[in-house]
């Protein structure tokens, strides 16, 4: 009787693909050498390492697997890249994020304010989500060390235009870096056709292991290490390199890029009809720029509903989806980007992200649909004349 | 006729237990949940978690999981460590380090001391490897923030008594690191028998997987986190656990507390017996401390013969050793242990590093010292007058 899970969480993280998997286990047990020692056991891992390098500069159109520097995850890389961008520029102390950022980004921002006295700019957003372009020109001057933006939000899956933001990011002499987490492997994209600087990857948001992501410096851009000592990764990221995992995340890449085109065109097929299908339960407003936004991520603020409850009711029949960002579950607050949209109050504390995947299937998204009216109308409250409202 | 392959690297890093690869398993395609989540698939994740920070304290007797903050490796947590005690105390501006740390450590160090005027102290040791107490007492002062030093080199297992060096830098004020990426696994420790406030740990180290390691922080030491975002490791280290792989290194930190007493035992009377066939080959001194030495690790100079060609001779026949840390690798110099430890000009090209594991069998031990006789003899330059140093 029991239906099988349903997984609609994939901003949060992805199923490691099996081939993936497959590919990692020899290095835990057989290929286990440091890929820093001088031995067959080395070499054979610095080759499983090369092949991953290679896959990932693919998925990004890199000039060069060399522009890749392997990290830990998303966090490290924009950590990296931007505290890296201040180090090598020390005139400019002022830095340029948008206010919707993943918390990563915002955090750090708000610590280098605190305790090291650089200037953040904070470009807010319209209620799409779209960035206040007006703001982020006069933002711009020759003390602005880094742009870092989002290349798409987290929450509501929008796209901003980095090819262009970063192109005035450079007439005024600033770096550019963007938090491409949510977007490598969502969308066919090229940092050759682009004058982005840095860009930061993970590869558990594509079917990838965690713990295992990039950061993508482009041939020539000045930079300094975040971690030093080994001569790993030439001299830019120190630590032994964790092999299995990278490799995973390079065959991850390879099987990404491989069916982009068409897994893209049936996920926004699938996101569409459980859209419709959302917006005629009434009382629904999808969030983002319907116009430039990612194909797997449908975000909706039911009105007058606690989005936490939603969550939950899914979460016990089997359904994961999220409120938000999985880095501010638990939050009682609407999230940093509802607040930036301006969601209206009765809908702010009612945000649900669905988040697809390739391996999302019709049937799943029915059955969402399915469940979905009682759940509402257990949790929306008889509409009563209101002495405030009415 | 191939022989199987002798892996005599252990310090580089470890081959993973395969019930560790069996208990990391179901976390990428079942149990894939992001542990921030508010779903089963987080749930899940997040119990995974737990009992992995139980066994990684328990091997290092914490009072309390709490005090574990998972990482990426040795190197985070090194810099991790460092750079809080600076940025918590900031009328200190200065560190102490030994000569022969890391180079995680050396490298961070001398960075700091170059971009941040930050002052450096860099005790030497003596021929066997042992820290210059004296030196070490009068570098200290109300002007330190933190020592940092090795509980065990990478290089020789040389053993440093950390207990007491902690409590000679709490007489100053200051707060204690040990980087005791060698030592977890290798030794039996407390650090409730100690005043050490951050321990460094690698799980690769210890037939753990690589990319998971761990700082620990002592309840009540105060800390600034690296990365900032998401409120993982109660906000000590954002970003996305690395579930699979910390999983991975739980189990191998139940297995080796629970083998250690056992395997330590064996692996120094194979190391023992090693040592004394290298020793009947004449023209090899040992290196390191010989009363306080990790029971694992056998390195030794060989006189007149570069450890290089050692290495890859013995590379041929299928035998993985170092000429150091693996991290050096590739380094036409003596590397810095062996210069601060003043071997002889004669012998400090020869260093060649055998470390053993739990896994090492007694067959293997003897098929080194039967190949190692005729690779010395081809590469030791027959004894002829030498006008300069006859």
């Amino acid at each position: 009787m029991t239906q099988p899970a349903i997984y609609l969480d994939n901003n949060a993280t992805t199923r490691v693909y099996p081939e993936a998997v497959a590919a990692m286990l020899p290095y835990f047990t057989e290929h286990y050498g440091n890929a820093s020692s001088g031995h067959g056991f080395g070499a054979q891992a610095g080759v499983g390492l090369r092949k991953a390098r290679i896959a990932v500069a693919g998925l990004i159109d890199a000039t060069s697997e060399q522009e890749i520097i392997f990290t830990s995850g998303g966090t490290e890389a924009n950590t990296t890249a931007i505290r890296s961008a201040l180090a090598v520029q020390e005139g400019r102390r002022e830095i340029v994020i948008s206010a919707v950022e993943h918390p990563a980004v915002l955090m750090l921002a708000a610590d280098l304010e605190k305790t090291e006295g650089i200037t953040v700019h904070r470009i807010p957003v319209d209620t799409l989500g779209r960035l206040d372009r007006a703001a982020y020109a006069a933002a711009l001057s020759d003390r602005v060390a880094v742009v870092s933006m989002l290349w798409a939000n987290n929450e509501t899956g929008t796209i901003f235009p980095v090819a262009q933001l970063a192109a005035e990011a450079h007439a005024v002499g600033a770096l550019f870096h963007t938090d491409a987490v949510q977007v490598v492997g969502k969308l066919p994209i090229s940092v050759q056709d682009t004058v982005i600087d840095m860009l930061s990857l993970s590869g558990h948001k594509f079917h990838g292991p965690k713990g295992a992501g990039a950061l993508y410096l482009r041939k020539g851009v000045p930079f300094r290490p975040l971690f030093r000592g080994g001569k790993q990764e030439r001299s830019r990221r120190a630590g032994t390199e964790n092999v299995p995992s990278l490799v995973g995340m390079g065959v991850a890449a390879e099987i990404t890029a491989a069916r982009m085109e068409a897994d893209l065109s049936r996920i926004a097929t699938l996101r569409d009809w459980l859209e419709a299908g959302l917006l005629k339960l009434g009382g629904v407003m999808v969030l983002g720029d319907p116009a430039h936004r990612l194909a797997n991520t449908c975000t909706v603020a039911f009105d007058r509903i606690d989005g936490e409850a939603v969550l939950t009711k899914l979460a016990r029949l089997g359904i994961a989806v999220s409120t938000g960002s999985a880095c501010a579950s638990g939050a009682i607050e609407p999230s940093h980007v509802t607040r930036a949209m301006a969601v209206p109050f009765t809908s702010a504390h009612g945000v649900v992200r669905f988040s697809l995947s390739s391996e999302t299937t019709a049937a799943e998204i029915s059955r969402v649909l399915a469940v979905l009216p009682e759940i509402l109308a257990e949790l929306r409250p008889v509409p009563v004349a209101d002495p405030v409202t009415a």
